[in-house]
């Protein structure tokens, strides 16, 4: 099965076969991929259309001496499976330890922990000129993906790669996707050069300074070893620019691209997946809640950077939103600056991102949006703590996003008040308004407001005494269940829905001093600079005690959700147990 | 005198203008440029190589139904002048009320209220599609120059422009200089295009899919006017390639472009600064402990993001650092990954940042540096409450920095502990460590520690009782005068220099329990998700009282930093009382 594969352990391995041994090499790593993601999920396409570049590259290259580094990452399985850790694509066991991204702490072949685009230039480039600087001589290798090609970081990289003076190989790896369809002028230029067998004289890559050279079949052994073997210990900046084919290999994910990207489990024979994703989401609210918008409201406007899968916006529905919908690539910045204009041009934008990747856009947040006090709304997804991998962590927004003037951010605690937020936020003109989706589809048969332009009211759920719980967005359910069992401990206490996360109801939290002992905060994310730490301060010189529950500062990695909420002590029982020691 | 521009109220009173009169009214725009900088400072050269861009601009164009965006808008005086404010440049009370940059709420010929570079295209984008939405017809025009060019947001912005389908046109401002020289690859085409006279089929613009045309001089109005004349009404996505002479008009200003970028008040008939600017100075220390480190450290590099001036690395001291330093050019979030890099690759980069432009890295800090913890050193300069300009504010750096994992973040409270933790940072390789410039030149004749690695150990610098003050970094000055202030009232305060701000001592303040009542905390910066949040959630539990000062969760402006003060409560007599009225 893996008769190859088995006796492969380090790179060297590599270079004693011969082509058709490589061949070979190359089915049984497709194999081992999908093994992999047909049992824990993973990435497919990226890694089956990489497989001959890996190949090529411990070939002709000589790592970890020559240093290759991936952009993303998420199409580094075969490059694992090629320097000792083929265990995390066969054994159960091994799965769990190898991780889907580089990893230096898994190999020396690995040198950054990377999940977010468009970083490998840069990163390539600071490897060179340490090497430049320590006078070693060796080859260091970006690969980096036409769809990462976009964001704002890779395009500084590549404009100062191009001017480092030295050995840096770009491969640039154009598959003519990025997780959706490419969308920005750049890649006008990259069709124009793969229609031109990379000869035409309009080269975005020569007119920065590159040496160029295009490869037509990425997917060809042969090839990629001759084009690689032609570009190493060069001493000048080089792009390879190869074309290959995304999800090579695998029926299902030749034949659709962007569903094929990343998938949950599935059956390898049929591409069915194996968990059921049916049933009510929060991705067909939104959608049907802006489709219905844009009827009546022609200035409606989605704007997405990249990731439209993980808003449910396939290929049909965005081709039903028409001109409503604008993709702008993996451009995050660009997007927030873009939906900021929107609105101040008098149209109603909706940006629709990851919790992990609205980091990418702090400074846009401030200046191009909070400055200018314009009423974008932005919808983030998945916030919150969770057993992610490290490099996709989604429980820093709140304590990023909080502590910049002028935002609002909404939490809302149940699809009706998600609903209602959601519909205030487009509607209003004084805001830029930012909402945390929720993360389960929570029904609330209480009266929701609809009206949210009283900014930072809290909403008491229960007047009670003693113990007051401010339970914010997805945590309202635990506040909810804390409160049943302080009820076993005869407390009646107080819960709050804050659902501002930017400001805290100065006189709701005065109001309760009169009666209550203690505040409870909950909040799911991060502790530090979070939203619990606000009402921490409103009550420094005040008796009241409070508790502040949420994540620690760290960067986990794919940790068990039950552990995790165990040591930060996110449990009913757990955090009586703290109440009731201050009470006694 | 100004005798055609105190005619000019509105843009409509420039198209009246024939074209003798046009060039009159530039040399009483360059009079009045010169008049405003020599009496309270600001950007020279940017705005004196433009004027006859923004005479043109309005002439043909039709503001504000036609939308001009200014890219950091530190060139839009003669914008400015021509829109109905030219008293901002002519009168002591208009120079206090009109601002250095764009601001809607000054006029309605302004959109944005920008300062950091490289946004101005996605924000035309943003108004360009809004009219794409609402069917209106108007001319969406960005200015943008070379410089701010190399920033990811703008390059994100030009692949998006490029394909929107429809009138915009981003005039780019090529007068061969960022702040100080151009680096990056970019510069190679658009010295190619000057040399072709826009002509060379290798044209990044082209390859995006951009209508292109050149202007050679650009500080021609007939030729301007014509080129522009040309482009209005357009329905495709043009860009305008002008070449401009920074400064022109100015002797000196054109003769040291890099010097007059921006400029303290000085004497025009000489150029002399009005400012004395001798003396000893933070940034003579940092570049001399800098010298001498890479005499004994081949591997030590500076890098910084086309801010040399900011910390006094002039020209001669680049060309002395050599390939010890590293321009990016407005890149900063290449910076941070190169930084990482480089030090991962084994060499000392110490990457220098302005706090306002560190915003602009936030992804970059978090999975660049921090995830992967190399130990990088930054230095941030200028960090603290000021009165500048809304658009470059620098007290949010802490409350930015702060709340990520693994970064360590130091707040040096005078010359000798800056100078102690600059070389430990420099020299450990266990973390990424930051440090915060001291803002004022205090001498500290204590002994200074060496050895920062034992992370988040406080040092008391008075052991007290009933109050504990715990000033960071440039507010230690302040703690030791509420020291003082409350010596007066019979209270010997404990005084804590906390010197890192992304952890507290817990040990220490524990201790504090036993005899003390109140614990102060003076930072200078944002007090939401800031240092003193941290020490009060600590707190939340014990019946210690707690007072956190710092700057409120707003983007103030120009703002007299006594009022700030006083508003915040930032002085001795003020914290005093409220320390008093706990007490009593």
């Amino acid at each position: 099965m893996y008769d190859i594969l088995q006796n492969i352990t380090k790179p060297e391995d590599v270079k004693k076969l011969n082509l058709g041994q490589l061949e070979l090499l190359a089915s049984e790593i497709r194999e081992a991929i999908l093994n992999r993601d047909s049992i824990i999920g993973g990435h497919v396409g990226p890694n089956l259309g990489i497989v001959e570049t890996a190949i090529a590259l411990h070939y002709v290259f000589n790592s970890p001496i020559d240093k290759i580094v991936w952009d993303v990452s998420h199409q580094c399985y075969p490059h694992k499976l090629l320097t000792g850790r083929s265990d995390g694509f066969i054994t159960n066991e091994g799965m769990k330890k190898i991780s889907g991204y580089t990893n230096q702490d898994e190999s020396e072949h690995d040198f950054f922990k990377v999940g977010h685009t468009s970083t490998a230039v840069s990163l390539a480039s600071g490897l060179a000129k340490a090497r430049d600087l320590k006078n070693e001589k060796h080859n260091v290798i970006a690969i980096i993906g036409d769809g990462s090609l976009s964001g704002g970081e890779a395009l500084e990289g590549f404009s100062n790669a191009a001017v480092l003076g030295s050995n840096i190989i770009i491969i640039l790896n154009d598959n003519e996707m990025s997780i959706a369809e490419n969308h920005g002028g750049l890649y006008n230029n990259l069709r124009l050069l793969r229609e031109t067998n990379g000869c035409a004289e309009c080269n975005m890559f020569k007119a920065l300074g590159f040496e160029y050279k295009y490869v037509k079949d990425g997917n060809s052994i042969n090839d990629m070893i001759e084009a690689l073997s032609s570009l190493k210990d060069t001493d000048k900046p080089s792009v390879l620019h190869i074309h290959t084919q995304k999800g090579k290999g695998y029926k299902y994910a030749e034949e659709n691209k962007e569903k094929w990207h990343w998938s949950v489990p599935f059956d390898i024979e049929n591409g069915n997946p194996k968990w059921d994703m049916s049933g009510e989401n929060i991705n067909d609210l939104t959608y049907n809640y802006i489709v219905d918008k844009i009827k009546k409201d022609n200035t409606v406007v989605v704007v997405n950077a990249g990731t439209p899968g993980v808003f449910g916006l396939n290929d049909e529905k965005r081709k039903i939103l028409g001109k409503h919908f604008v993709d702008v690539g993996i451009a995050e910045e660009h997007a927030v600056a873009f939906s900021s204009a929107l609105a101040k041009g008098g149209a109603k934008p909706i940006f629709l991102v990851m919790s992990s990747f609205i980091q990418r856009t702090y400074d846009q947040l401030s200046q191009d949006l909070a400055l200018n006090n314009n009423p974008a709304v932005i919808l983030v997804a998945w916030g919150g703590i969770s057993g992610a991998d490290m490099t996709h962590l989604c429980s820093f927004d709140i304590s990023m996003i909080s502590n910049i003037p002028n935002l609002v951010y909404l939490a809302p605690t149940s699809i009706e008040e998600y609903m209602a937020m959601l519909d205030w936020a487009v509607e209003q003109n004084k805001h830029p308004v930012i909402i945390r989706q929720p993360k389960e589809m929570i029904h609330s048969s209480l009266p929701i407001d609809t009206d949210y332009s009283n900014l930072n009211t809290y909403k008491i759920a229960n007047q009670g005494n003693c113990v007051a719980i401010i339970a914010e967005g997805s945590f309202f359910e635990l506040g909810k269940n804390l409160a049943l069992e302080l009820n076993k401990h005869n407390i009646n206490p107080t819960l709050i829905n804050p659902r501002y996360l930017t400001g805290i109801d100065e006189n709701c939290l005065e109001n309760l001093k009169s009666n209550h002992q203690i505040v409870v905060t909950l909040e799911d994310g991060e502790l530090d600079g979070g939203f619990g730490e606000k009402i921490t301060r409103f009550y420094g010189t005040s008796d009241m005690k409070v508790l502040n529950y949420g994540s620690f500062k760290e960067f986990t990695d794919r940790a068990n959700l039950d552990d995790l909420y165990n040591r930060y002590r996110l449990k009913p029982e757990l955090i009586v147990k703290d109440i009731m020691a201050i009470l006694k």
